[in-house]
């Protein structure tokens, strides 16, 4: 019995759809081949979300070609017939031999089929920023006559604008985001062990919500006392005290799409400063969600924020959020002052506000959204509150 | 209240000699000012462990001062306070208007400090495979006096050798992995869902076990029928049935380190074909463990594995297993067919023998060990069985 296809994430006409947008910008660029590095373009152009990418692997879009061909090292390979959308002839194994080699590696692999394919002599677009310059040199020397040029983050602008499928993988994300912050609520305890309460949390995003399992664990942190002015910290050894405060910023992940959620929680009553900046950040996050319709910036959705949050004395000096999709940011527009990207329907960001004004006081609320034909829709329905255990 | 110190992982002692091993090696390569930009190595030098690798960050090592400094986005700051050994003044934040700005970023902040603080003319030592080429150019054109050189990843080879508390916190992971086996013996079940063993899992690595927590959740895979012949894989929405067989990787996590651990579980018989399987790589892991001495070399084990193997009428493409400490895989030696790399007390390896032969006949095992005065200690103690349920 050869590998069977899994249920796919999507319908082959959506990814012949996103094939066809990357292609047009191919055309554009007069590229004849494109090499997509980026873990989450190759998820998004063909439903793998293995984690393979942690040795070279490529994904190869001709622009001839109505399917794209992918390149991985041989054992995980199976995974790539499993999951992508594409026939089980275009995925392509190199030799086990090329690991923890020093004289070649996968991307010699990458290059020959580039080469076998007719490409050495077209123009080949690359994604320069997931290379080292060896590499780059490699392509270069390897595949003299061809034109190299760098991709850049195209294909990270053309993802920007998500389907009405998209959409709802990110809906879904986001009720699992919803229904672990429920079980934070129910968990976060005095006494209880920072890495309990985790335990739970984490498991609840795994199980999912609406019969909709987790398909991945997102980056998660959990900032508690007195660890709250920092952001990217985890669970510690350290339980749960009276009057302890936790920063939490998950997030639910439905086929590589995600959805993040923060919220800030005390155990007892808040002290005054945490309540002011909490009353001004809620107010802004409104702000900044009213100010959200096709055709505002990016930069005028972070001046609603950042004015109506100054009205309540506050400053943020961070962003106020940013593109978001498969793999959590996507490198592209910003929700930050200046930020010239026009808002468009089915853009989805996280509004990411948490503060850590100083080493004393770190507050976090966010949304994930998306803008609508009219306005904004936020994925997430947790109360926009400091959660008082 | 200014942010505390954490309660350290390791002595100030450890750290002083782990710095000053890197240093014999500046002194030896003539480099006055060593710009670490590995995670895995800053994690060595300091015992930080905050996730904000995502953006540029370093830790400069003078050859003439006692600890280092470590400049990194101004809101992770505190978070480099809080958890590395040095003075709270060598903690720089820079500022956030470098997220996110194409004009300039967060190495041109590294920069300005390796010149403020007088290495402009000196010989500057970066890791060139975590920076992309432009990050370099940009190094060269703004420190045009510098003397710049690639450390490679000599601080990994220096890692490879641990001391006697780094082995205390490798034993602490394993015994978390095989506190998380024996609940996947427990919940790995006709009917349950992937995604609901999963969580349990999970669950347990980070609860871990004789009261040490597990610290952070590494890489996991669980890959079930009709998925046994991929390695890098999650859970996904099935449910496991009668005659299913699962393979599962995971991995307990102290302060960083990490031990890993693999078994094959069977829903009911294991197929012959796979039990002729397991009784070879059963007997090759034995092989290969007792070939486990100071001055074998990594070739020497992988041999004793392949030999075995070999006559029980199989093969194994792929590596044997790796160097393994700080976020999993060190990227140094190999338990590979003619690795040079000669054992030395306290080297610590993942015995991997995960084998995908072809899509219908994978199987995983692995051991995670550390080489002693005169064989081998293997940190788990989970038996070497197919997990039949």
């Amino acid at each position: 019995m050869a590998m069977p296809k899994a249920p796919q994430a999507f319908p082959r006409s959506e990814y012949l759809r996103r094939l066809s947008a990357v292609k047009t910008e191919m055309g554009r660029r007069e590229v004849d081949l494109l090499v997509v590095i980026s873990p989450a373009n190759i998820t998004y152009l063909t439903g793998y979300t293995s984690k393979s990418g942690y040795v070279p692997q490529a994904l190869l879009v001709s622009f001839q070609e109505e399917e794209p061909t992918f390149i991985t090292r041989r054992m995980d390979a199976p995974a790539g017939v499993h999951q992508m959308f594409i026939d089980r002839s275009r995925v392509v194994g190199y030799a086990e031999d090329l690991i923890a080699n020093p004289e070649k590696d996968g991307w010699d692999a990458a290059i020959d089929l580039l080469l076998d394919s007719g490409h050495g002599r077209g123009c080949v677009a690359i994604e320069a920023r997931f290379l080292q310059g060896p590499t780059i040199e490699k392509f270069r020397k390897r595949a003299p006559e061809a034109k190299l040029v760098d991709f850049g983050n195209a294909i990270d602008w053309i993802r920007g604008v998500k389907s009405d499928l998209e959409i709802i993988a990110m809906r879904e994300a986001a009720k699992i985001a919803d229904s672990a912050m429920h079980r934070a609520k129910e968990v976060i305890r005095p006494g209880v062990s920072e890495a309990h309460a985790s335990a739970e949390i984490i498991a609840a995003l795994i199980r999912g919500a609406d019969g909709k399992v987790g398909t991945d664990v997102a980056p998660f942190h959990l900032c508690a006392s007195p660890r709250t002015s920092t952001c990217h910290f985890s669970w510690t050894e350290d339980v749960f005290q009276d009057a302890s405060q936790v920063n939490l910023e998950i997030a639910g992940v439905r086929h590589g799409y995600t959805s993040a959620l923060m919220r800030t929680f005390s155990v007892g009553k808040p002290s005054d400063r945490l309540r002011q900046l909490h009353d001004g950040e809620a107010a802004g996050l409104e702000a900044a969600l009213d100010a959200v319709k096709p055709g505002a910036t990016c930069g005028d959705v972070a001046a609603a924020f950042t004015t109506t949050l100054r009205k309540h004395g506050f400053e943020k000096e961070s962003r106020c959020g940013y593109a978001m999709g498969i793999n959590w940011t996507e490198p592209t527009a910003s929700l930050k002052l200046g930020d010239p990207t026009v808002l468009i329907p089915n853009m989805t960001f996280h509004l990411m506000l948490g503060n850590w004004i100083d080493e004393d006081l770190g507050y976090v609320i966010s949304e994930t959204f998306r803008v609508t034909e009219n306005g904004v829709e936020v994925f997430g329905s947790f109360p926009r509150e400091i959660v008082q255990i």
